[in-house]
C-alpha cells in the first residue's frame, strides 16, 4: 500500500510557521521522520495560512527534494500552485486532486498527463458530497471518462470515494467500503483507489483506533493508497499485519518490521 | 457478535488443576473473569488431561451456572460428554462441536434438537482440513443438509471456515474470509458463521495483533461468533470499533464501553 505522510501540512501550526519563515530545516526533519516510519510518499500541502501558494508550494517541493528523494503528492485546491510544484519536481509526483468538476478536470488532468503524474480524483463535486455509492461512482466514472478522453492513463488515477466522520455519517461507511471495491471495476486498466484516512475520526477522542480499524476493513476492500500519519505506530503496525493476512507480505516473525521499539503486538 | 470466553479450557495448566481437584472457586472466577471483560457466552473444555469427561464437563456446567446464567458452549469431542453436559443446563447451551463426518452428526444433531441447543459445524471431516473454499463450502453444505433433514433450525447453526495458522497458510487467509460471506447463503433461514479466532496467530510470536487484524476483517465479512480471549483489551476493542463502523453499534464517545482504565486509543 502507498502510505502518504500527511504531516506536511500548514493547517499544523509548526508547518505554518516554518513556511512563513521559509524554515528548511523544519520541513526536512518532518518528511524524514515521516519516511523513516514507513510512508513511502509524503503530502505536500501549504495550508490556508499561505498567502501565496504559487511560490510556497515549489518551495516546500524543493526544500522536501533536498532531504528524500520520497513520492511527492502536490496538494492544493489551486492548479496554478500544483503547476508550478509540479515545474520543479525532479521526479514524476502526484496531484491531490481534481473533483468532478470540469474546471478542475479541464486544469489538471493535461497537467499530469504533461508531467507524468499520478492524479487523485475525488468523487465529489460542486454540487456536494456524495450520498451513497451510486452518487460516488458516478462521480468517479465522470473522472474516468475524461481521463480516457484526454489520453491519461486510467492506471495513474487514484479514486477516493470520500471518507465521511464515523460521528457524522456511521451509516454511510459499509457504503463507502464497498465503493471501495467497486471504483476498481469502472476504467480499464484499472484505477487505483484511495482514501483520506484521518476524515474518519474527525471530531471523535479514539482516532487511531478507528483510524486503524477502518484501514484494516479497506485494505480488505483492496485500497492501493492512503493519505495518513504514518507515525502512528499502532496504525502502521495493523496495516502490516493487513497486510500480511492478505497475502501481500510473506510471514515472518519480524513482519512488523522493526517499526516498535519492543513488540508491543 | 457471540465473543465466547475460550479460558475455562483444561489445555491450562490452571484449568487442568481446578477441574483434577474440583476447586469450584477457581472456575468461578475464570467464568466471572471473562464475562465481566464482556464475554457472552463461555467455551467449556475439559481438555486432555481430564480422565472422566462425562463427569467432569457436568462438573464444569453445574460450577459455572452458579456463578453466572451465561450462554455455556459445551466443548468436546465425545458425544457422550456433550449429552453429560446438556443434561445439566439450566438453559438452551451451545455445542462445539460436530464435523461433516456422519457419526459426528448422528449423535450430535439430535441431542442439539432435543434440548434445543445451538450447534457449531465445523467444515471438517476425517478425510482431512479443507483447502480451499469450495471444499470448505461443501462440507458444511453436508452438515446443513442433515440439519435440514433432521428438522434441526439452521438459523442455530453456526458453521465455522476452519481458520488456519498465518504462518502455516497464509495464502489461504482471503480465502477463509470470503467463506464467511458465502456460508451465509447456504441454508434458508441463514446458518450463523463462527471461528476458533486465536487459530490464526497460532504458533506466532505476535498472537493479539493478528487475532484483532484478522476478527475486523471477519466481521466486515459478516461474522456472528468467535471463541476468543475476552481479556485481550486491545481485542475487545478492536471488535467494539468494528462494530461502530459497520454501523451495529451507534456512536458515542464512550463507545468502548469502559473496558479500558483509560482511553488507550
Amino acid at each position: 500500500m502507498l502510505v502518504i505522510g500527511e504531516l506536511i501540512n500548514g493547517m499544523y501550526k509548526a508547518v505554518a510557521r516554518a513556511i512563513k519563515e521559509k524554515d528548511a530545516a523544519a520541513i526536512k526533519e518532518i518528511a524524514l521522520k515521516q519516511v523513516k516510519a514507513g510512508a513511502t510518499a509524503l503530502d505536500v500541502n501549504c495550508g490556508p495560512a499561505s498567502k501565496d501558494q504559487v511560490s510556497d508550494l515549489p518551495w516546500l517541493v524543493e526544500t522536501i527534494q533536498k532531504a528524500t528523494d520520497t513520492l511527492l503528492v502536490l496538494d492544493s485546491s489551486k492548479p496554478a500552485a500544483i503547476a508550478a510544484g509540479l515545474a520543479v519536481c525532479k521526479k514524476p509526483a502526484m496531484i491531490n486532486s481534481t473533483t468532478a468538476d470540469s474546471e478542475k478536470m479541464d486544469a489538471l488532468i493535461p497537467l499530469a498527463k504533461k508531467y507524468n503524474a499520478r492524479l487523485i480524483g475525488l468523487a465529489l463535486s460542486s454540487k456536494g458530497i456524495p450520498r451513497n455509492k451510486d452518487e460516488r461512482i458516478e462521480l468517479a466514472a465522470q473522472i474516468v471518462q475524461r481521463c480516457v478522453e484526454e489520453g491519461f492513463p486510467t492506471s495513474n488515477l487514484y479514486l477516493d470515494p470520500i471518507v465521511m466522520p464515523v460521528n457524522v455519517s456511521q451509516q454511510q461507511l459499509v457504503d463507502i467500503l464497498e465503493t471501495i471495491k467497486d471504483l476498481k471495476l469502472i476504467a480499464d486498466p484499472a484505477a487505483k483507489t484511495i482514501v483520506g484516512l484521518s476524515n474518519i475520526s474527525q471530531g471523535t477522542k479514539q482516532r487511531s483506533i478507528i483510524n486503524r480499524t477502518f484501514l484494516v476493513m479497506a485494505l480488505y476492500q483492496g485500497l492501493d493508497a492512503a493519505i495518513m500519519d504514518p507515525l502512528d505506530a499502532d496504525l502502521m503496525d495493523a496495516m502490516a499485519t493487513a497486510e500480511l493476512i492478505l497475502n501481500k507480505d510473506i510471514y515472518c516473525e519480524s513482519f512488523l518490521k522493526g517499526r516498535r521499539q519492543k513488540d508491543r503486538a
